[in-house]
């Protein structure tokens, strides 16, 4: 029996939006693994704690602290030291499940540690529901219809970006908003697309906040977990 | 109390790739609605047939029945009888639950039974796993690191379209690939994109095929369930 890496998607917050098999891999784990800040903190724990607890099982836990800095050098090392870990774990053939809030390979940091352990290691991925998919739910607007176009940028793409996006296609969701939002208030306005803007912040939880009407958003810095999606108003349903 | 009409995602085929939630839904409904073809099959009732069974309820069924012809005349028309039929159980008190591969607001039919019922009743959707998400689990890459951008198009767009959004993006899915395959090999072709092409079918079922060199694939019409994953080979991790 080879023990497997395993990478689980949480989603985006209500602990029932985990699939039926994310349930089911994370309440049988044996060791599970996340990524955590500094006081040892994890939202995918958080999501995952009903799952983690339906069972009396003592598990071992990985905790995966990236720092909070730009520096690639010191988050590789990170990475090489956690894959040393959870490799030394799948050589006494026990599973590894590591959490990731959303969906493993969208935007998230499990895809570091995959490339670090897929050559000497049977993998596994199990998808989630990625923050994309929440908002539209959350928004109860379709992303796309027919012929429409979709695109996915990020407040970490320049304003060139952003407009050529808006420019480009019908429906764009502009994920980790967080910092750059008065760029995208501003390429939004460029593109002549802030009537289409919807914004979300912390969807599915207690504190999700959801404006569409993003003229009155101030263009101050938001949370990590923010997002706009940008639907055309009128839409060709023909 | 009154009636939802809900949108439920069932996800891109393996059962356990329901969420919790949307078990949960189709459990207790008493009325359920779904896309069938004229056999009355329905892909989304076999997904959640599980669901369905795990209780000896007795449920009233909608299937809706959507010609395959391109004259929306004629689907308009089914759709406004199936948002009457719908009406009449909301209106009786009876929550519908409408039941749609992957998720329900990504390209799917489950758009024109909101826009018809939406102003009068109560509405909530639960997200589903999308063939996207469900692409790259498969496949096991990850769709998008860092500062990469990502694009949906389809099938059913021009081949000035497929090639703009395969020069424009990092990664692009182009979904509906069956009838489109040989305009999208030829655009991959041309944007130089062969290379970073992978090809899906029936993801996760028991004839689920995955190509990672797709010059093996021969220019002839595919599934209505297949799907192009545009990965770069060679990613920027820094």
């Amino acid at each position: 029996m080879t023990a497997t890496f395993i990478g689980v998607g949480v989603g985006p917050g209500d602990p029932e939006l985990m699939t039926v098999k994310a349930w089911r891999t994370i309440e049988q784990a044996d060791v599970i693994s996340f990524i955590a800040n500094k006081t040892g903190e994890s939202q995918a724990k958080v999501i995952a704690v009903q799952a983690l607890e339906s069972t009396k099982k003592t598990r071992l836990e990985i905790p995966v602290c990236v720092p909070m800095v730009l520096d690639r050098h010191d988050i590789n090392a990170v990475y090489d030291q956690a894959a040393k870990t959870i490799q030394k774990h799948l050589n006494e053939g026990k599973n590894v499940v590591f959490i990731c809030e959303g969906d493993p390979l969208f935007f998230g940091s499990f895809a570091y540690l995959l490339e670090r352990l897929e050559s000497n290691n049977r993998c596994e991925v199990i998808p989630g529901i990625s923050s994309v998919h929440a908002a539209s739910s959350a928004l109860q607007m379709p992303l796309t219809m027919l012929k429409e176009s979709f695109s996915v940028v990020s407040g970490r793409h320049s304003s060139q970006q952003l407009e050529q996006a808006l420019n480009n296609n019908d429906t764009v969701v502009i994920m980790k908003a967080g910092r750059a939002r008065e760029r995208i208030l501003n390429a939004l306005k460029a593109t002549g697309r802030l009537a289409d803007a919807n914004y979300l912040e912390y969807i599915g939880r207690d504190n999700e906040r959801i404006m569409t009407d993003v003229t009155q958003l101030t263009a101050t810095e938001g949370p990590y977990f923010s997002l706009f999606v940008v639907i055309r108003s009128q839409r060709d349903r023909s």
